[in-house]
């Protein structure tokens, strides 16, 4: 009986790797899509989330399964229950490189950013991959060195964010009102790609070292 | 033991309930906080957040703590799963009314809304208010009727939400680019508001019907 539950607890864990994987590709694609005004890849992370929504759901349950057949105590539950959390913050950091990707398919064959904001929109594309890539290696590995990583990124996703709305709001800001709606949204929705990763880095911690650190 | 774990949940479906009703006060006042240029309301909106996420903390905790202890299967592990996401979705619309009240709190002399979305918003801001009212309700009295009319309003918010990207790129649209970005962020904030309402309606008619509804 151990041992199926361990080979099903592994199973877990490898399939949250498999799903961040998605999450890295999705977020990658998206911002490829963003800045190149790509519609085919756009289009290709929309209909990718499905997949990953459809994990998140299987996962879930073979989680309150496990629950449910398993009773387990101590660090097992506190492996499922991480299990369950961890699963729930990717399927939003997919949600959410699908916005990205919307944002991009809205404007095709425009790009979204206007010219003065490239450098900024490129520079948070750029911290959510490689969030999105540091997941994928924490969760395959634990190594909490990737995870300060992680914290780190999400605090310039952070900075960027509150530069979006400094630059819009100056004097020199040209844009039109239809690109005002598209860097607020995608500074917003880069930030909360950064809290997810945070999400996970924290339960990560703490299943490693048993201490929850809230800031 | 089996009465001492019917009173800890009977617990935990009262602590929902309050939690709630903390959420109601929160997004009802910071409806009134935006459209008023109410700063002391806003202020108190956004420090109120840190009580909703303590109540989130210690009942996310007693929910592991009743898995691990009670080892509970079938309809009472069901109703403790239920109770972790449903306080996680409490506490993520605890903190969208803090973003709410935090737009307020940005604009404070003036109101976030510039004069042509005042209604616009105002919908919003009563259809998010019905949500959290109908919320406490719903976790209070399981009545599914109450659940179709947290659906039916989140649809109202998702068309608000529409609804203001045509105002600000339509013709007639002579609002500021700070204006633009609050009600971008507004919208926003509101229709996830609502996103979260419906996924606790769901959760609740799941428990009470057993079936699940996805769309």
């Amino acid at each position: 009986m151990r041992e199926i539950f361990e080979a099903e607890l592994t199973q877990l864990g490898d399939d949250l790797v498999a799903m961040a994987r998605r999450v890295e590709t999705a977020i990658e694609s998206a911002g490829q899509a963003l800045l190149t005004a790509d519609l085919p890849l756009a289009e290709s992370v929309i209909a990718g989330d499905m997949v990953i929504d459809a994990l998140n759901r299987d996962l879930d349950e073979r989680c309150v399964m496990l629950l449910a057949r398993q009773q387990p105590v101590a660090t097992d539950l506190r492996v499922i229950i991480s299990a369950l959390r961890i699963a729930s913050s990717l399927e939003r950091m997919g949600d959410l490189a699908r916005h990205v990707a919307q944002v991009a398919r809205r404007c095709y064959p425009q790009t979204a950013a206007a010219d003065q904001v490239v450098d900024l929109v490129t520079s948070m594309s750029q911290a959510a991959d490689r969030v999105g890539e540091r997941t994928v290696r924490l969760l395959a590995t634990r190594d909490l060195a990737l995870a300060d990583e992680v914290e780190r990124d999400d605090d310039l996703l952070d900075e960027l964010h509150t530069a979006s709305f400094a630059i819009q709001l100056g004097d020199t800001w040209t844009g039109t009102a239809q690109q005002v709606v598209n860097l607020t949204l995608l500074a917003r929705y880069y930030e909360r790609f950064g809290d997810h990763g945070v999400s996970i880095a924290r339960r990560i911690r703490y299943l490693v070292t048993g201490e929850w650190r809230t800031a």
